[in-house]
């Protein structure tokens, strides 16, 4: 196993034998990794209702350049709704539809050449989206696309309303790497981010008023009260210094956000290939409290920040701002 | 601490010092271990909308015997519909209103005794809506109240269409304990399931006709694809006999199907010393194929099963039938 490939698709750890063999890309802008998918005659992508026989998803997304996904199916149909009034679409933003319509898991709309697409919360929520998101992408022989993750998150030392670009997705143990167990075997991914993306991200959020924007380490957890050491769930046996110590730790090793989804977004677009960003508001900052208290007008705003940074971004990219 | 605590609330393992205090219950119809919660003014359950200071909870939710949750907020529409229905209640079950209206995180209906709630996918998404219902149960002061989670599942050995109600949770290596990192520090519990309920469960499912029932463990995974041996995911390096070997291992324990949320559904609810169990019905046998390719239909059927058998449980709870 070459050391790229040891790189973006995983090192196997722990009590375990197995190896992930060299998968090569037969064509360098199909980007799954599994050589079974050549050998079935249908793929349904079952959570979003769409499937290769009964849609014809390279007409469908064949000229997708900008995938943006978020937790919220409200959010992400008026990220869609925001999209199409700043690219100037024809017709009226109002009638977007939800692609995923026969379903409730995910919805996902199309604007021009933008994919808006919800995934809920938490990393397997988020990961089953990304599988068929990645084989739809693939049926639709996409090329040079970019995939944002546009969030909220607890901020850890900053302002509430800063927005992070991610350097580097961590685990609950400050960890650049995220474990899959497959088959009963762990294996571990690299979570590296694309430095290039964050950076254009950064010099964006220069030009904006009111997008206060950072680069820091993004911490990803599995539960949203004692994994982020909240005092206020239904379960917790710590104190507030023990929190306290734990919030320090993670600053120091430059952590400023904390979420539920980044360590498997972006280990899945590293083993990819596929060019991708985290860019997630601070809803309060967690040295301060626990609760979101935060007036809903303040809230709404403030989740706006994400969709506005990758807005400039993607009109830059094609060349309607300069 | 006692061994009951070691077992109710968990050990701790690996390179940990961390323990969990004993938290003795002011109040045994109260069911949350958070002596913080006592000393705050206000809580606001962020992802239902709701809150102690806007909300009267024990009013809303007092009378609450059942609690039903699952992952489709569709689904769990439909739910409250069939139970207005079976319960013979007054009113229009079309008019049953989600509580949780101002959010689209989770959704939430009550009818009668019959409380019914969406959870996502996966683990983190399923612990958020523990967490904050747990909370609104002991906050509206409920007594005595049965947790049922009615879900899909893909089926290891078993006729599609089987429900399966969960004898223990176990995880990806085939263990009954769920851990939770908890400030950096891994916490197992347990995930032993009421094994009075699972029994009531199967004594109505033998009153029923079409509603196949066997009691058997659920493995419960954090990824739908690589995690649970599919071979049709964005990535795949295993092989089907690696696959099949993997499934026929899980058999060979007793897992009778594979889900995504049951192990910290067993832990938190044992931790709280709620009365809870796993009702899912198998979409497909696993060994026969990975793809969900059965009919829109027949799906829909299989789907109702779990509602069918909790349904006829509560109903005999409720004297409604003998």
């Amino acid at each position: 196993m070459s050391s790229i490939l040891l790189n973006c698709m995983g090192t196997v750890t722990d009590h375990s034998e197995y190896s992930e063999p060299e998968v090569p890309f037969k064509n360098p802008q199909i980007h799954v990794k599994n050589p079974h998918l050549d050998t079935m005659e249908e793929d349904i992508l079952y959570h979003f209702n769409l499937g290769t026989k009964t849609h014809n998803l390279p007409e469908m997304f064949g000229d997708v350049k900008f995938v943006c996904v978020g937790g919220s199916a409200n959010r992400m149909k008026s990220f869609a709704q925001f999209i199409h009034q700043e690219l100037a679409l024809p017709g009226n933003m109002d009638n977007v539809t939800d692609i995923c319509e026969g379903t409730d898991r995910y919805s996902m709309y199309k604007v021009g050449p933008v994919l808006s697409i919800s995934h809920g919360m938490g990393v397997p929520s988020i990961s089953i989206m990304l599988h068929e998101l990645i084989k739809l992408l693939h049926h639709a022989r996409c090329i040079d696309f970019i995939l944002f993750r546009i969030g909220t998150s607890g901020g850890v030392g900053l302002e509430p309303g800063t927005v992070v670009v991610t350097d580097k997705a961590v685990d609950c143990f400050f960890r650049a790497q995220f474990e899959q167990v497959v088959l009963g075997k762990v294996v571990t991914r690299s979570t590296e981010l694309d430095v290039g993306v964050s950076k254009e991200l950064l010099q964006c959020s220069s030009e904006l008023d009111d997008v206060p924007t950072v680069i820091g380490n993004t911490m990803c957890t599995s539960d949203f009260y004692e994994g982020q050491g909240r005092l206020d769930g239904a379960l917790c046996s710590f104190s507030t210094e023990d929190k306290l110590e734990y919030l320090r730790k993670a600053y120091n090793t430059g952590v400023r956000n904390i979420e539920m989804e980044s360590t498997v977004f972006a280990a899945m677009c590293r083993a990819c290939a596929i060019k991708a960003a985290v860019v997630c508001v601070t809803l309060l900052n967690r040295f301060d409290g626990d609760q979101i208290s935060t007036p809903h007008d303040v809230l709404v705003e403030y989740q706006q920040r994400p969709q506005v940074l990758v807005a400039h971004f993607i009109k830059k990219r094609l060349g309607l701002i300069v």
